[in-house]
């Protein structure tokens, strides 16, 4: 008898989900947009109806359906039934969970057995199954995005933190009184290390090649554009990339000192500048570090299914 | 039968023993010199001997002493059997476990039973077992003292750090580009948080009532006159002071906000201060948080006896 699992990401553009085999081999995948402005009970019928349409276009039978894990992008309470804060989908204190187990009881045909996980903690999961983060017993996923987040590993289980709010990585304070970090304090590293970050450094330096690439459109200016001039040499890119992997390797450091972390990934949109990136990282961690000798670091493995695939694997850990 | 442990806290100056019964009451504590410029194994012998006293004068049973844990002021190797780098004791590459339990077998009269600790996780074990970590699944005890230490427990073990090298919480980057620290990094915690810094700053702003309760003479300050100098009402001090607490509320916000920790023990010579420091503190890291609300933190229960109640917990974590 084959057993199936499905994991579903939900953001506030699209919703992805996929069907697993046991193995975590993906059988298909699927995205609906995301229906903005809708309750948590609407949208976890939509989930539904997806899950529906997969498991029906594979031939699987619904009963095969072990597992239904949700990746949401915000903050889970700790007994994991409420969405606590998740912004982007208009979700504040949703009953997520009941909303599922409603969603999904009708015509009870498919499993019951349904979790709640945090994006970044989803991802973390999917390196640390079948990415780089693979065999580690302490890891961490970083995701350089519009903010920093990131999931932990501790002991090969998934960390939640102490209280079981969550664990916060982007709000560990690497240069105090710095810059203002969206969360109201100064010099977190989600303030300095984000391609929000790499975008508002871009437009204060609005000229040379960042000009020319974003087509003298202050307003296109992107991660990737700035990463990609100091790629090609721009002066201007290349000195706010260098101040950038300051940040970035101040993070991976202190992340390092605290818990002697064997791997880290480095995932989200900047992680796509690769070589470029990773390369200045582990030099630059190797003079922070404390320790003779620091754990891996590596760019992430998977970059747009993390989520549907950490989220399928939410039972597991 | 009563069964009987023994802590060592070996410092650069004492070397601290105390027998414990199995409910890890106090029967007895005794100390002498630390023999300085002798090597690893004739340290192990003078412990051995330091037993041999403790436990003759208390008329305990040798064969009743179940376990000996020895405390040591730096990094224990993975395997647990070599002091790595304590430089105050002089040991390098140091097999103080092999030495230890040739000290110990001489006329096989104490147990062979013996683990080594690092100090500030050994501080932390004690908090934990029987101060003011107790009950806490996921804790930290963070020393102030010439240099910022501390221990880490997560899902009520002690976390020796994901490859084995320990915690190095001190070397957590709060200001990259700030202050430079011993390990030769800027802006870590142990450079700004230490009673070093404030020592620095005494010495640096020589006037006033730190220069008056000095008796004029600059090295005589310490950290406790800046800290009681603050306390009067001392302008100088005060700003000193203030700005500590801004960088000790940034290190224990960020081990918050990454670990979301229960509760918070500070330790250490500063933690003198008592309300007089932690009151700001858990005011500042209520503002740094990323979380509504944040753990415990209060000032250790144990001062000087930590590393040898927690050297005789070691066999329990």
């Amino acid at each position: 008898m084959s057993r199936y699992r499905i994991g579903f990401d939900v953001g506030g553009t699209n919703i992805a989900a996929a069907v697993y085999d046991e193995h975590y081999n993906m059988i298909e995948k699927a995205s609906v947009p995301f229906p903005r402005g809708k309750d948590v009970y609407f949208v976890c019928r939509v989930l539904k109806n997806l899950a529906d349409e997969l498991v029906f276009e594979n031939g699987v039978k619904k009963y095969d359906v072990i597992s239904v894990g949700i990746a949401v992008p915000g903050s889970i309470d700790s007994s994991g039934e409420t969405v606590i804060d998740a912004h982007n989908l208009g979700f504040f204190d949703a009953p997520m969970l009941t909303a599922s187990k409603e969603a999904f009881s009708e015509g009870k045909e498919i499993t019951q057995n349904i979790a709640l996980i945090n994006d970044a903690d989803a991802a973390c999961l999917a390196e640390h199954k079948k990415g780089v983060l693979r065999g580690a017993t302490t890891a961490a996923l970083i995701t350089l995005g519009t903010g920093v987040g990131g999931g932990l590993i501790i002991n090969g289980r998934l960390f939640k933190g102490g209280r079981g709010s969550g664990v916060e990585m982007g709000h560990m304070i690497i240069e105090q009184g710095g810059e203002r970090c969206t969360c109201g304090n100064y010099g977190c590293a989600e303030a300095l290390c984000s391609a929000t970050w790499l975008i508002n450094q871009g437009r204060k330096n609005f000229s040379g090649m960042i000009k020319t690439l974003a087509g003298g459109n202050i307003d296109a200016v992107t991660a990737k554009i700035v990463v990609d001039c100091a790629k090609a040499g721009d002066e201007v890119a290349l000195s706010i990339f260098n101040k950038y992997v300051e940040s970035l390797s101040s993070f991976i450091a202190s992340l390092v000192n605290v818990l002697d972390i064997e791997r880290v990934a480095i995932g989200g949109g900047v992680s796509g500048a690769g070589d470029f990136l990773v390369n200045p990282i582990i030099r630059k961690v190797g003079e922070k570090s404390f320790f003779r000798t620091h754990g891996d670091i590596a760019i992430a493995e998977f970059e747009n299914d993390a989520g549907i695939l950490g989220a399928a694997l939410v039972h597991e850990y």
